[in-house]
């Protein structure tokens, strides 16, 4: 539907270690790939609403997919996404943060298609409002096709300290327009928080960003040369073969600067532009999150249909066995008299926790570790 | 070490179908069957306690332990208690309360031992002071060869309604010397038992009962004729020899009066005695008290080695899943700041109520009735 002139390629960020979705989430299990808000692990969402904008010609698009993650991820990622050519995962041979990772992708895709926009999103979010988040992508497009570097703005609701914050030209008003970045900024204190809420010109930092693959290359070489000698180093390992491209990644990339491409590039970088997005986002950062978004019943329980609840509000049940016996194991799950506790069921664990203090559950991963029980985290 | 002269029995009432328990408790289940407190069933440990006061010579007292119980927990029974034969299980064609059940053991028993004195126990009990407790049975059993029937009477600690009580002579003296009995009291409204509490005047009525099986024959003769006349029935059957004994138990028995013993007899007969038990008794009536009883770590948490506990306080654990791969099947159970819950796990349930709920329990097997899941009740 979009690019005419030039094909749009999407980027999948999908490495990461979830700690606060334990015990769904673990080490070789992380967010994206779990299936937190119904029947698709939240990647798989992910990839199927952004399809239309790499479709062109008679084609669905996926092999215009990419997705980058680390080497523990690849046969659980695969699995989600089995419409992924194998060559369109980019596996890191160690973790580096986002730039390098980013700065690959660029280099990769512009081999294939010299004019590449590249559309760069995070694995694990969820969008309430997809034919909007393609509006608001489809503008962003046209942003960084004239040239600017464009990320996606979402208006704050409060004064989270957990995300970057963006301040823009005219970040209030309601249209889609691309406007002018004039700063990024790093997660803030709270008190800062609320002054950024409070001014009306910043929007959150969602972790999306849409570019030219040459202007990304460029702004590396001008803001991480290290990072753009690197890729140089990749291109010219790809012009030997595929055998020595790879050779090249296990030797350079786990020497590349490991630095986010916020705080590598975004920050100095000039020319910025960003697109509000009001297509009802959410980070999903936690059990309390994923209760938000679940569908509820008059009480406020989200849970496994057959579950008992007696005079219950507000819980959110999650049943992540791995099942026998088809979808219904009969397994009964009873909740008397109680409110607001997320209640988590996997193979090897069970977590109960108050919905209020649902980003503790970190402290379970800890105390695991610290007594060495590592294959639970 | 008791009775040099006449010799006692004990017999344990262990039928019922424990709804309080759930879901650890099950109509094929009940509680009697559960380890509650720790390693061995309910039942088991009320059998070991009173092994010494069946014990005479070399014997160990185990044939002189009766249990009557139902058809459907014949099986789980005898694997709790592997040492008592098999003619020494009084299997109930249907269930008839208690009165029948009590009679039945009284002419079997007295059959074979004609001076017999019978102790009644209920099965799923906990006592605290085991030394003590034999101390008041041995009491009991004096007054019973004296010729009164005679029970076990609890000094109350509340006002609660789900006990009988019984009125006693003196009954606040601190001996364990046996009392006349003035009346016994079906459960109370809350305000009688808020006066018989405040009166110092009353005990609950635990249940149990110390007598010779012809002084009980007799009573019941004289209070329960309809009764009095099928054990003459059996009796008559028994002589003929065993077919015609259980071909009889199967006729008659389900066409006895279903009433209990506290109820047919002991609010009818005169010269009943009682003992005052001071023996750290519990009725073990709901995960409440279940986990009043059990081992707690310093912030009033009971729960299995290995839990996870992150600022959780006063909550009850159970895990009662059959295991894989012996005592530990890697399974972590984390709580992260709650407090006072009651969280039982089996192989088809999990349930969750606060502690100070856990009557309601009831409620789930009344659902899971209503939605015909009647194999998890």
């Amino acid at each position: 539907m979009s690019s005419t002139e030039t094909p749009v390629h999407v980027l999948i960020l999908a490495g990461g270690a979830g700690t606060r979705f334990w015990p769904a989430s673990r080490a070789a299990r992380p967010k994206q790939l779990l299936p937190l808000l119904g029947g698709e692990p939240l990647i798989t969402a992910t990839a199927r609403r952004v399809l239309p904008l790499c479709a062109r010609g008679g084609s669905a698009g996926w092999e215009r997919l990419w997705i980058a993650t680390g080497q523990h991820l690849v046969a659980p990622t695969r699995a989600a996404l089995p419409d992924v050519a194998e060559r369109r995962l980019l596996v890191e041979p160690a973790p580096r943060n986002t730039a390098p990772c980013i700065g690959w992708a660029a280099a990769t895709i512009a081999r294939e298609d010299p004019g590449a926009i590249v559309i760069v999103l995070p694995s694990d979010h969820h969008i309430a409002d997809v034919p909007r988040f393609l509006e608001v992508l489809e503008a962003a497009v046209a942003s960084a096709r004239g040239g600017a570097i464009t990320t996606i703005g979402i208006r704050p609701t409060h004064p989270e300290t957990g995300f970057g914050y963006i301040e823009a030209e005219d970040a209030g008003a309601g249209s889609a327009a691309p406007r002018a970045v004039l700063r990024f900024v790093e997660k803030p204190s709270r008190e800062r928080a609320a002054e950024f809420v409070a001014s009306g010109r910043f929007l959150w930092n969602a972790g999306m960003f849409i570019f030219r693959a040459g202007d990304m290359r460029a702004a590396i070489r001008a803001h991480l040369p290290a990072l753009a000698e690197g890729l140089d180093e990749l291109d010219r390992a790809a012009a030997l073969g595929a055998a020595a491209e790879a050779a090249a990644i296990e030797r350079v990339f786990p020497r590349l600067p490991a630095v986010s491409i916020d705080h590598g590039v975004m920050e100095h970088v000039g020319g910025l532009a960003v697109v509000p997005g009001d297509f009802g986002w959410s980070d999903l950062g936690s059990w309390q999150s994923a209760w938000e978004l679940s569908e509820k019943d008059e009480r406020g329980n989200s849970a496994p249909a057959g579950s008992v609840l007696v005079d219950a509000r507000g819980n959110h049940l999650v049943d992540l066995r791995a099942r026998e016996g088809g979808a219904d194991d009969g397994r009964v799950i009873a909740l008397v008299g109680v409110e607001g506790l997320v209640v988590v069921e996997t193979d090897d664990a069970l977590l109960i926790v108050p919905r209020d203090r649902a980003q503790d559950v970190k402290h379970v991963v800890d105390a695991l570790k610290a007594r060495g029980q590592g294959r639970h985290t």
